[in-house]
This record gives structure tokens, C-alpha cells and sequence, in this order.
């Protein structure tokens, strides 16, 4: 994996850069859809290229492991191969899906005994197993073993956590470095930092982070229930410390205010469900704000979804019929609030890289974070 | 609407031909993609067109008529304005919906009570309000308000049922041609053959609706539970009264060997839920037989959906790859078999009208029947 930063912004630590990687390039700062069970729920692998135009895209190791199984991930030669997605992939280390989804046995220093959601087998994820699982998914980039603490969290239960958090980053580099790819193209490791929201811990673990020297280093933990100004704290921190030449990571988050509000501080990679979620509740991401597709206000509302969007989608549907296909809990309301909001997203950050380019980023995300989070 | 008959076939009943109407023309024998609350659950409208390439879809009057309503409909400007299709639609008569899906109230000389499924409101239909609402959504072709009979169904009750039939279509007829369409296109309204499986109602039945010398002709009341032999006796009877010039739309079948059989004894036109019902199973019809993707035997199948299919979804998705999402309850596997199989219905029909051009319909059904109910 490469990184080449091309710009950064005068006024704030926003920077645009591009990610080389095997599997293709990534200018960033990008979004990455999560794509959970090895799909982007709702969205063909084609649309997610020509229409959606996303560059990577996010699987979950703990659902793959779970299902299809890491015997099947195999035999088809990873998951590119498995679901069709020729970009570049991103994988968690699962250890977030074991705290929220699973019936958690035990938290210990070997690594976590669950049971699975699915069908309450139980299995132990390690720093090592983890690495190894994530080798046979094949992700272009894999993510460290870490525990992510619950918001709000115990100073203590997060000191101790955070060293072993580090301890199991050790583990996973001496795994990673000692194990060679899969599939006959390049894997790279990225660490995360935790600390919950305390300032000494958040920066304890990014220069512990730091100091593994890593291709991309991630921030785990946030978005986890705390208030944006606590998150918007503890990036800042952490992207002061982490080094300025490479990646940075910002897991699980967020709304496009926080995306913008974050991408000043220096994070140049997002991952969230919410566009996805939100979309099949029947919540649309404008740059002009929120629509809540449920609302009677929509009913009779036949102009274009979006008038003036590049999505087929946008442009052929209005939001009188996402209304009613929402309202019904049709199929097709689930793909076209998906295709929109994920198109939206992509096109934020991309935008975001442009204003960067051209100098103009620090007023212009002070213009779209009012607009942002308009109710229409 | 017009009907062009361009050749028939020497060894069966089988015709091909092409339906005008004014939002485009239909080859016939041709499969219509069920579009219930005006959207084929799970595809794209510019999925029906260009990877489906189905000539019309149907649309139901009683989901449209409670959801989004009469008013929004015809704000809309009909139903091809709201939903983007731009092809010919067909609606039934709501009829089939009232008796199955809503609680009946009462089947009354002037029409019927039910209450909705949704919201447990009541409504009215009666053979002209059935004619008013069909003008407002706006198909192309519109069907006469009938009883459908269940299966299996006394002979008294058959008997009354379709004298009651025939007089609402009198009322239907009466009311559709004192009246108008809405949006400056042309509607033709076709009258429904009835009987359940008596032969003599079915032959009295086809002599009146031919007698009202309509634009086209339907046979409703089969497939609704009867031995495949009955339903080809019927159609066989009925398909032999009624006018050879006109097209003849047998309602609500079937299976790919029902449809072929139907095709040989003179039927032109046919619906069904169940190439998309099925699909979100994971029942997959193809020319080699039936193939349940939920079953273990495709886990590492990872040879495409059908290697040799113009469907882009059908060559870049494998069948492990279906097979999880399925199992997975994904959406996307809903929408990938969803396309299959309408793909395939098309496919089938198409085919069956070139080998009817080509004289070798005959020897070709013989030996597709017997590949279509393979299990794979």
C-alpha cells in the first residue's frame, strides 16, 4: 500500500491524498460502504461501481467468519472473488461486532470466547486468529484486534483495556509480519487507537499506535453514544500525534456533519452504516439536509428525488413514489434510498477533496454543515 | 389497441403475434412481471427494461387503490407518471386480491364489501367503480370486474357465480364505454371467462365474454389450486371459443411447463407472482431445470448463476455467492434471483414465439418440458 498526500488545507488539517492499493487507487478523503455480510445491503456490485461510484468498500469479519465460513471464503479465492467487487476491500477485526451482536463469554487475555448470533456456536477470536481470518477474507486492508469500550466507560476499565488493546496489537503485528497474503497481492495492517473519551489515554495509545509504524493507523471507540464535541476532541488529539504521511482512519463514523467536522482535523477514511440503515427507514442524506421519506409532506410530491443529481436513480423516481414504496415496505424503496444516500456520501467527501484542492474547503464545510443538518 | 396474429403453429394451437397499444407494442405469447403496489418488488424499472427487457408489466387495483390511493394516482398523472414505467401496464381487476387477501364483508348483486388488509378500513367495489378506478391509475389494458371461484368449488355456486360474472361485466362494459381515459391515451378493457373447472360453465362462459366482442379475452379461475390437467382442459375448451383474432390472457399461471402447455392450446398473454415470489425464496427457474439455492450442494458452487446468460447478474454473481446471500436473508438475493427468474419467464416466451415463426415450436416444447421440471 501506498499514500501520497496532494494537497492540504490552509485554514484546517484537512488533506487529500490517494491510497495505492492492489486492488486500485483511493483518493481520499474517502467513504467507505459497509458492506456487512459480503454485500452492500440492497446495492448491485455494478451499481456500487457506476453509479455510486465508491472507491473500497467494507466487510465485516466477524459475519463472514460466522457466514459464508472461511472454508468457503477459500475455496473461492477470497471475498473479491466470492461476491464480484473488484476494488479494494477493508475488513474490521470483528472485535466491535463480538461486544454489540454476540452473547459475550469472556473478555480475557488470550482473546474473546463468543457465541454466535446466528446460531449460538461458540468460537474464540485472538490477535492471532484474527489476523489469520483476515488473511483468508483477502481484504486489501485488515484491521488490529482491539476491544472498543462501550460510552460511557470506567477510567479504569479504560486504562486497562487500552494496554491490552496494545498488548494484542503486538500480537497481531508478530502474526501479520510472520504470514504471507493468501491470494497473490499485498495486504496491509492497520492499528487503532482507543482510550474512550479521556485525553491521557487517547493520546497514550497514539503514540503507542504511532510508534508500531504501521502503512495507515485507525481511531477506534468513538461514535459510540458520546456528544459530536467530545469525538471532535479526542480526533483532534490523536491526528496531532499520529504520523502526518499516513492514513488516517476514523472507524464508524458518522453523519455527513461529522464527516466534514473530522475530515478538518485530518481524518482522511470513514466507514458507517448509517447511510445504508437510515436509507431503509426511509431517511435521505441531502446536501440540502435530512428527509424523512414517512412524512405525509412527500405524499403527492412528484418532482425528481434530486433534480440535478448524476444518479439514474435520483433523477427517475420521485419522492412521491420513495414514499409510498417506503411506506409500503417495498423492495425497491430499500434500493433506491440506499443508491441515494450512499451516491450522497461519496459525493460529500469527494467534494470535500476537491474543495480541499482548490483552497476553498474551510468555508465551504462551514456553509454545508448549516445545511447539513437541516430538517426539509 | 390492435392485435397482428404473424404465425402459427402447424402441430398445436400456438400463435404469435404483436399487441399495439399506445405506450408500445407487446410480442405475444409474452409473460407479464407482477408489479403489485406498482413496483416489481426487488428490480429496478430501468432493470425491466434493459436487463429484463420485459414488452409490459401488471399492476394490482386493490393494493394501488388503497396504497397510494385514487388521489395521489391520478395527481401523479396514472400510474406510468408515478412509478417511471413507460412501457404498456395491465391491471387487474382487484377482484383475485379482495377474495384472498382482505376480509370479505359481503358478495353482494352490486358489488362487494371488504375491508383492507392494511388498515381494516371498508370499502365498496362494484363492477363501475372497478371501471372509474382503473381509469385513474391508467393501464393500457384493464380488466373486467369478475368472482373468481376457489378451488375446489360447488357447481351451484360456479354456476351463480359466473351469471353473476356476466351481468357485471354488462355494468363494466356499460361504464367503460361511457367513459373517458384521463391521461390522453387509449384503455381497452378485456372481459374475464370463469367456471372453475365445469366444462359447460367454461364453454357457456367463453360464448357470452366472446359475444361482448371486446378488444381481447381472458380465462381467470384457474391455477388457483386444480390438478395442471384441469386447467389445460379448461383452456383447451375455452381457447377454442374465443375469437382467434383477439389475444387471450390466461390470468395468474403459472410454472415455465404451465406456460408452455398454455402457449400450445392458444393462449397469448400470462402473469403470475411466482418467478418473483419464488425468487426471494431462492427458487431459481432456469432451461435446465428448477434449482433451490437454499440447498447445500451450491455452498462452493462458485460457477456463475448461468455461465451463459445475456443477464449481467446472472454471469458476475456465482451460485455460492446467491446461496449466502439467500441463507443471509439479504437483499441483494432477493434482487439477483428476482432478475433471474423474470429473465428467464421472458426469455422462455421469447423463445417459444421464434420457434412458433420458425415452425419448430412443437418438437422444442416436448423436450423443454422435460427439462423445466428437473430438480437440479
Amino acid at each position: 500500500m501506498r499514500f501520497r498526500l496532494e494537497a492540504s488545507d490552509k485554514f484546517s488539517k484537512a488533506r487529500a491524498g490517494e491510497i495505492t492499493t492492489d486492488h486500485g487507487t483511493i483518493q481520499t478523503p474517502i467513504f467507505m460502504p459497509v458492506g456487512t455480510a459480503g454485500t452492500v445491503k440492497a446495492v448491485h456490485q455494478r451499481e456500487l461501481e457506476d453509479d455510486i461510484k465508491a472507491d473500497i468498500i467494507l466487510g465485516n469479519t466477524y459475519h463472514l467468519y460466522l457466514r459464508p465460513g472461511l472454508n468457503t471464503l477459500e475455496k473461492a479465492g477470497g471475498l473479491h472473488k466470492f461476491n464480484g467487487w473488484t476494488r479494494p476491500i477493508l475488513t474490521d477485526s470483528g472485535g466491535y461486532q463480538v461486544y454489540s451482536l454476540s452473547e459475550v463469554r469472556k473478555i480475557k487475555e488470550e482473546g474473546v470466547t463468543f457465541r454466535s448470533h446466528i446460531d449460538g456456536s461458540k468460537h474464540l477470536f485472538t490477535a492471532e486468529n484474527v489476523m489469520d481470518i483476515q488473511r483468508v477474507i483477502g481484504a486489501d486492508i485488515i484491521m488490529a484486534f482491539d476491544e472498543c469500550t462501550p460510552y460511557p466507560c470506567d477510567y479504569n476499565y479504560a486504562r486497562k483495556s487500552l494496554d491490552m488493546t496494545h498488548r494484542w496489537l503486538k500480537r497481531c503485528c508478530d502474526r501479520f509480519d510472520t504470514t504471507e497474503p493468501k491470494y497473490g497481492y499485498s495486504q496491509t495492517l492497520f492499528p487503532i487507537v482507543q482510550g474512550s473519551v479521556y485525553k491521557d489515554l487517547r493520546q497514550k495509545s497514539a503514540e503507542v499506535i504511532a510508534s508500531f509504524n504501521r502503512e495507515g493507523n485507525a481511531i477506534g471507540g468513538l461514535s459510540v453514544g458520546e456528544p459530536a464535541e467530545e469525538m471532535y476532541a479526542m480526533t483532534e488529539i490523536v491526528c496531532d500525534i499520529l504520523p502526518y504521511e499516513k492514513p488516517r482512519y476514523l472507524m464508524g463514523v458518522g453523519t455527513p456533519v461529522n464527516i466534514l467536522e473530522n475530515i478538518a482535523l485530518g481524518v482522511d477514511m470513514f466507514d458507517c452504516v448509517m447511510p445504508t440503515r437510515n436509507a431503509r427507514n426511509g431517511m435521505l442524506f441531502t446536501k440540502n439536509g435530512i428527509l424523512n421519506m414517512r412524512n405525509e409532506k412527500w405524499k403527492d410530491d412528484f418532482s425528481p428525488i434530486e433534480e440535478d443529481s448524476d444518479l439514474f436513480s435520483d433523477r427517475n423516481y420521485s419522492k412521491a413514489y420513495l414514499r409510498h414504496l417506503i411506506i409500503s415496505k417495498e423492495i425497491l424503496g430499500a434500493q433506491i434510498a440506499t443508491l441515494h444516500n450512499l451516491h450522497f456520501y461519496i459525493w460529500l467527501v469527494k467534494e470535500a477533496r476537491e474543495k480541499i484542492i482548490s483552497g476553498e474547503f474551510y468555508d465551504w464545510k462551514s456553509k454545508m454543515i448549516k445545511q447539513l443538518s437541516q430538517r426539509l
